[in-house]
């Protein structure tokens, strides 16, 4: 029998993970291990740390509810969502729109809308237009696209943080037209601090961040034969444009409303035009199914 | 602004974080930060592949409840638990008995009962004995010392896992005489798989591992003045020995039951002699405080 140490115990550890059958499995778990003790042995953590440490762990699993999921925030603030939606970019290659986080207010089945609706239902506040096209990657519109879109209302708030979260507002889905146009009406978004009630939020304030995301509208677009898109389009005026909490924003998805502006549906309105580019259909899809919170509940494969 | 790829995303998630006044703090979320986003490129991890570890980090949360702390089975079972178990006792130096892992079931408030009484109160099978004495680094007798102690039944179950978990059996407190002495009877543990109806149970059977643990006989043992021990003895005949499925067996710590065992109390009985050394209180304490599974739920702090 070997005494186990710090190091020797991963190599027990790796050993007797060895034989999953499962090669990405085996990759992914591996990988995990040497990495989960790597850091461990840098910062020598201690009991009392690695308790605090499960207990911090625990309570993030609690604070999931169908109308909330803590863990996506928690990769959220640490950079992870984002890493992994640059990788996602990185593989597609340099042909579609950037994308942006999901996030933890995504949900399936939203009301489908005719074009030029409003999905602001229950809301009210600066009213807004948005427009443009859904192309593919040689730049032809993507006839019917199917177009979702969520965002807070003027207060900084999902419809899932109010006090009826049954009851849909602010999202909807649209299907462009046979040229691959869309638009639709809504108000503008607030941003906000991610919620700050929970061990996420605790974390956050413990190191003394602000906690706000600047605002933004999300889309999830797709169409047979392309890759879909979730992204998100932020305002360029709002404060923490250059401080996400959660490290959604880039340059390409910076948007300015303004008037009179050409091809508006609505020129009396503030306007954004802005054309989503879809990649060709590559590794597998968005990571979007099952994301809704009250469906990310049922037990891991 | 910065456009942020799959390596500057780890920069500016750092800078997010490099205010925090709380310096172990920092340090701990640094590290933790480079090295889970080290692992998601590694591995050039999917969303999929995250949105997977979402719902399994998920599933593990809500696994936890007063009665089961599914955290501290993940950990056990990716050789967490060990390796702080093993830069703790590096740190206490070479005078202590070697830690174990405290497991997910052990309970604050276990009865109180006096030397050479028996732990098994509802539970029958093969009558054990067990003596010997706390000593300290010097060894020399600890007077009084407080021993806890608990252990499955004869099969493979603790209290917490029967019908009716609030029910305490195979577990007790016992003090030591004003030599340091100890000695209580009981019942020969029997080797358990760890729960596999939950999620770490799915991993581990996705790994193709046994999931079994040899049968032991854990030990909290503390006095004033020394390092808390958490640590357990394990039993030298069973077929797991040199394969615990949560890496807490090391050499020192087996043991083999015999009859007509010189100084037994019960020679008649099966008969086991340990001699603990508690080493001086150095970093901290052992970890134990609150992970009583009841008590692991409260907010993080």
């Amino acid at each position: 029998m070997q005494d186990l140490d710090q190091y020797t115990v991963t190599d027990a550890t790796l050993a007797q993970m060895a034989q999953t059958p499962n090669p990405r499995l085996r990759e992914i778990m591996d990988a995990a291990v040497r990495h989960l003790h790597a850091f461990a042995r840098e910062v020598s953590l201690t009991p009392a740390e690695w308790l605090a440490g499960m207990k911090f762990l625990t309570a993030v699993g609690h604070a999931c509810t169908p109308f909330r999921q803590e863990f996506i925030l928690l990769s959220d603030v640490l950079g992870l969502s984002s890493l992994v939606n640059a990788m996602h970019d990185a593989r597609a290659g340099e042909d579609g729109t950037q994308t942006s986080l999901l996030g933890p207010f995504y949900r399936e089945a939203a009301p489908s809308h005719a074009l030029g609706e409003s999905i602001a239902g229950l809301s009210s506040g600066e009213e807004m237009v948005l427009f443009g096209n859904v192309l593919d990657a040689a730049g032809r519109g993507v006839p019917h696209a199917s177009v979702q879109v969520w965002q807070t209302n003027a207060e900084g708030l999902y419809d899932l943080q109010l006090h009826e979260p049954e009851q849909m507002d602010m999202r909807g889905c649209f299907a462009c037209d046979g040229s691959g146009a869309y638009h639709f009406r809504t108000i503008r978004p607030r941003g906000y601090m991610i919620p700050m009630d929970g061990p996420v939020g605790g974390l956050v304030q413990a190191q003394r961040r602000h906690g706000y995301r600047p605002a933004h509208i999300h889309f999830l677009i797709g169409a047979p034969g392309h890759r879909e898109l979730v992204t998100a389009l932020y305002l360029a005026d709002d404060a923490h444009i250059d401080s996400d909490t959660v490290f959604g924003v880039s340059q390409a998805l910076v948007v300015r409303p303004s008037l009179d502006l050409a091809g508006s549906p609505r020129p009396d309105l503030a306007s954004i035009r802005y054309d989503f580019r879809l990649s060709r259909t590559a590794d597998g899809g968005s990571g979007r199914v099952g994301a809704d919170p009250s469906k990310i509940l049922e037990p891991a494969p």
